[in-house]
């Protein structure tokens, strides 16, 4: 395949829309008039094409684009930037959806681990895996290690850093992922279940380097990474150099009102790699609906990453999200657990069992 | 200063605007329940505050959060995310401006050059600099080249690469400045004006210093770098890694929508070091307005940066442009030059001759 399909949320006046779909394939393929282009090739392999228009009602069209994959190489940056770049700085036009060949896409990588590895990882079998968060922000690194053991005595599977913590003085990253890491082994001792403990990286790809030395020097094998803060070229190039390591996405920073989640999360995140990838589920702080989360989540499985519902999750709400959600999931439950404070251990093993005892419809 | 202010601009009821408010102060910082936090030095020194609250009228309301420095420290990606990370999954709040203290912001380095060492460089006074952009992608090195000497020859200040061109088989980085410096060069031999071509860097850090490095080599000291795509942490630390090298900054995958434009390519552009930013100009391809590229450029010279407006720009309006922009600009043509293909000297010397010879009213 010499192009990928990228499909496109426009509003527009039926009249105008043909113009329209075309100034999208120039702005995303040449970005100049294709009157000054005198090359045949150019025009007929470089410039993007108008494949379909589809008149979706309410004044909403669905424009497909094939863009030349030539102009993108196996930069997931650049990818990005091909896609929707200088596209994303008008008002309306919403990215929706990309299609391309497996051959391209392998291209980028892929999950190393993905559904499978997480669940080789984890011994776990039948039932969806288990996440918490530490919090909050100002946490000293001892104090976020309390935190995940107790957590971890509840027999979560993963525990993450909140995506706020980064490198900051009152919890520098070296010093909390040796705290944590250690926290995690200690409740493993104790109870015989493995918790991983998983830090979030930050800043560039050098600084990112280092972290993920240092949290191997723990003995951790599990990150988080937020490729839309981060970048995406720089997110693709960390995985790619360690694939003995697990890869969390999380989904900071993904403006989602113009990029659709269905696509930023299910699909462009597992593409450059990730194993599993966050997202706010329905019904929780963010307004995803239940046909977008359901779509993110098919999408991330069909690429064989685990899907991460997260973002206002409850205890008294597990039996419906696994209804929902299946066993092929992993649930994320922060604040609502670190409610229960000095409790927070019987509350992650309330969580736990739920998770364990549920039979799926 | 412990805060910086970040406002928002969030469509709401006025009954629910203030708890709307608190949860983007708690999203923004803690993201947890504040009633499972025990520590006051947390809830009193970490929290985001909600600082004001300003009905704007048709249901939109400006709210102001003051968001601990702490939280952030000085790298740029963790600004970002601590400022519009999660909120910018929301469906409709909208991240419009920042406030932070002249000692916090020194702290993202600025631009190194900015306007001053800008003209310093192009010994141009009292007039807008000027520059263009090569394309169409899918061009070999040497008609990019070309195409350089062309304009060069056309007494243009800057020519740059298309933000689409990075490492692609067609036109790898190292042939493309290899030969396009070398056009450059020759064209001032020539005409004894000094005309700079800047390169587009793409990918991750490491293959972004190599690019630097290899346009060192050929004599380029002016770069052009796209935050949004590349992550602000990776900006940030090439600029400050290069002090000698000038920045252009791109707005690709800037989705303005959702992050005002006058704040995203106006300020924090400028704020990691940028020494001039490109942004789409109202009355070209980009539905900017006439007020928010007024706000943008003050706000770009108030932090010493270049204000470069693009995007579909005439000859025709050249004049309107600068009665507009004032001289402190760079005024940036490109698809509306190549139209002229053979003539492209010509138009070029049109283009510089308008520019120098305008009065400013």
């Amino acid at each position: 395949m010499t192009r990928l399909i990228a499909t496109y949320r426009v509003p527009s006046d039926a009249g105008a829309i043909e113009a329209r779909a075309r100034a999208i394939a120039v702005e995303q393929s040449v970005e100049m008039p294709l009157d000054a282009i005198e090359d045949a090739a150019i025009l007929n392999e470089i410039v993007g094409r108008v494949e379909g228009i589809e008149d979706q009602g309410g004044g909403r069209f669905a424009v497909r684009i094939g863009l030349a994959v030539a102009t993108i190489g196996a930069d997931a940056g650049q990818l990005l930037n091909m896609l929707f770049g200088n596209t994303s700085l008008q008002e309306d036009a919403a990215l929706i959806d990309v299609e391309m060949s497996a051959e391209f896409a392998a291209g980028f990588g892929g999950p190393r681990h993905g559904i499978g590895g997480l669940r080789a990882r984890t011994g776990a079998a039948g039932r969806a895996l288990t996440c918490s968060a530490i919090k909050p922000q100002g946490l000293p690194p001892d104090r976020l290690a309390a935190l995940v053991e107790q957590f971890a005595r509840g027999g979560l599977d993963f525990v993450k850093d909140d995506h706020g913590l980064a490198d900051q003085a009152y919890s520098p990253f070296a010093e909390r992922v040796a705290a944590c890491a250690a926290a995690a082994r200690r409740a493993t001792t104790a109870t015989g279940h493995l918790t991983r403990y998983v830090p979030s990286l930050s800043g560039d790809l050098e600084r990112m380097r280092r972290q993920i030395g240092l949290a191997r020097d723990e003995g951790v094998d599990t990150v988080m990474i937020a490729p839309a803060l981060a970048g995406f070229a720089t997110a693709q190039v960390l995985i790619r150099d360690n694939p003995d390591v697990t890869f969390l996405a999380h989904p900071t920073m993904g403006g989602a009102a113009r990029l659709a989640p269905e696509l930023l999360i299910g699909k462009l995140f597992p593409l450059i790699g990730a194993d599993a990838v966050i997202f706010p589920t329905y019904g929780g702080r963010f307004g995803y609906s239940r046909a977008t989360c359901r779509t993110l989540a098919g999408n991330a499985r069909a690429a064989s990453a685990l899907p991460v519902p997260a973002g206002g999750m409850t205890l008294e709400r597990i039996g419906e999200k696994l209804d929902f959600y299946g066993p092929e999931t992993m649930l994320l439950i922060g604040g609502s657990l670190l409610m229960a404070r000095e409790r927070l251990t019987e509350e992650t093993t309330a969580f736990t069992r739920a998770v364990a005892a549920h039979r799926y419809g």
